[in-house]
């Protein structure tokens, strides 16, 4: 197929195309992601998330010049479940990042939760993919906020990084989603700000307490996103944290875990598509139109699981 | 089976054995729903609900007090998500349909979230059909809140009844849940208390606002549940909208859909765990442990789903 060729090339276009054939439910999509699956798995992806206002775009602006300096070429997703898709328009204060648009090794797609039936985190992983095997070798997901659909697709990345400032109730907002058990990297951004260093500590402590046994204690990295200190320290904790967790067997664990996460979402929803046909539709549906007393729910459901996909019309 | 012929006849300690069962997921109590199933459907399933302190146990004392003398058996399922299970005991305020336990009448039992894998609802429409498969031919749900569980559950009766007060805040927040949509009954209690006639006129305009094309509208009905004020009004509105809903082919519709949504349920929890056992034991978990990159999701997702059961160890 000419876009999965032309994308597998690098053709920027063709990667527009393609996530835009994902968005659309388009069936054609799924034809692509077959033809360049095998040629994705090469880039680390790098998860930004926290609160609004906590300077997370200014900080992922600087993380992509500096990958650009460095010659890599860099995919970003701007993830916000609030907002109707925006077909690549970049939203808020996300203008910041858009300085990169002329240059042709930074692609920014913005992506929003409304239209996704398999769910954002779904989404953004094929979306990830597409870009991998662009050869984009550094992947950038940005979430706006600290819920649920942003906890599940950071479980979609290989590195995450949860950025906090001193201004009163972000940290307590951290803990109070959850987030401090899937964090591999902690920013206390707007460290010239009174109190980012008490911040930094209460972090390490905690940090300390909740994963103390693994091979990797997520660093707390003070920054100033604005002037870009401590930025250079955050690149090197998050490529740190990628060779650490690819050399202990970590990374092929979670992409493992993450991959059998996604076949199982990938049955429940069939699954589920199925039953509703059957019985919308099918003659076991006919079965519930009459007297409904003798009927056994779990009969029914496994004649409808254990039927070929050939016997259902 | 002895459970079940026993419960079949009415034998209130083989009801409380089969729930006991039901609870503890033991595979007995799919057998004895099986053979209890054909003789469920003949009783008014009420489910009560409000928020904490609306004085819903009193309500439902007075319900129970009210059928009882017109010589119906009664079972009551206490719905409560936040506590484990108790085991038949009575929670709380609860204490107050407790009067009722020397009377054989009368089956009272608690229910609790935890422990109930296929959630809260399900267990609670399975013990709803035990209740009505022994005979008993009004059964009544209570819960505790309006939560998201407390909705679900109030999705497995057939009449529900929403009860506030004219105490400040309970109004809006039965409006924030959206538990407007599903009421099919509201009781103002504790209508002695200033504001309640202002309560049940905006009631009154908000029911006509949303539900102004169906064939039911919900009364508001002002009752005193420590005085029994206004119950045999709401005894009465309870037995006309079963009635009407009995004529007009919206219960066997509920019924009909309730039993559809159950049995999806049913799929999506076996093909999950089917999936889950094929991943972590079975072959194709195997082809999981090497190189994942040429790895289609969606073509091992087809051949979990359409396998026989017979062909999954």
């Amino acid at each position: 197929m000419d876009i999965a060729r032309r994308l597998l090339e690098g053709d920027v276009r063709a990667l527009a195309r393609a996530i835009r054939l994902l968005e659309d439910h388009d069936p054609a999509a799924e034809a692509v992601l077959r033809e360049v699956r095998g040629r994705a798995g090469a880039a680390h992806v790098v998860g930004v998330t926290g609160a609004p206002g906590s300077g997370k775009s200014t900080i992922c602006d600087q993380l992509i010049s500096r990958w650009r300096a460095a010659g890599h070429r860099v995919g970003v997703i701007a993830v916000d479940p609030s907002s109707p898709f925006s077909g690549g328009a970049i939203l808020g204060d996300r203008v910041r990042m858009q300085r990169h648009t002329g240059d042709d090794g930074v692609y920014i797609r913005s992506m929003a939760a409304r239209g996704h039936l398999g769910g954002l985190a779904s989404a953004a992983r094929e979306a990830i993919r597409l870009i991998d095997a662009s050869g984009r070798d550094r992947c950038l997901v940005e979430t706006v906020g600290v819920g649920q659909s942003e906890l599940e697709v950071m479980e979609t990345v290989d590195t995450t990084v949860v950025v906090t400032t001193p201004v009163s109730g972000d940290s307590v907002q951290i803990l109070k989603a959850g987030i401090l058990e899937i964090a591999d990297v902690f920013v206390v951004n707007k460290a010239d700000i009174p109190g980012a260093s008490k911040v930094a500590r209460e972090l390490r402590d905690l940090t300390r307490h909740v994963r103390g046994t693994s091979a990797w204690t997520p660093p707390v990295i003070l920054t100033t996103g604005t002037s870009g200190d401590g930025v250079d320290d955050l690149l090197d904790a998050v490529e740190r944290h990628h060779e650490t967790i690819a050399s202990n067997g970590e990374l092929q664990q979670r992409r493992r875990d993450r991959l059998q996460a996604e076949i199982e979402a990938i049955v429940v929803e069939r699954a589920a598509e199925r039953a509703r046909r059957e019985l919308e539709e099918g003659t076991m549906g006919a079965e519930l139109s009459g007297d409904l007393r003798g009927i056994d729910p779990y009969a029914i459901a496994d004649r409808i699981l254990n039927a070929h996909a050939s016997d259902i019309p």
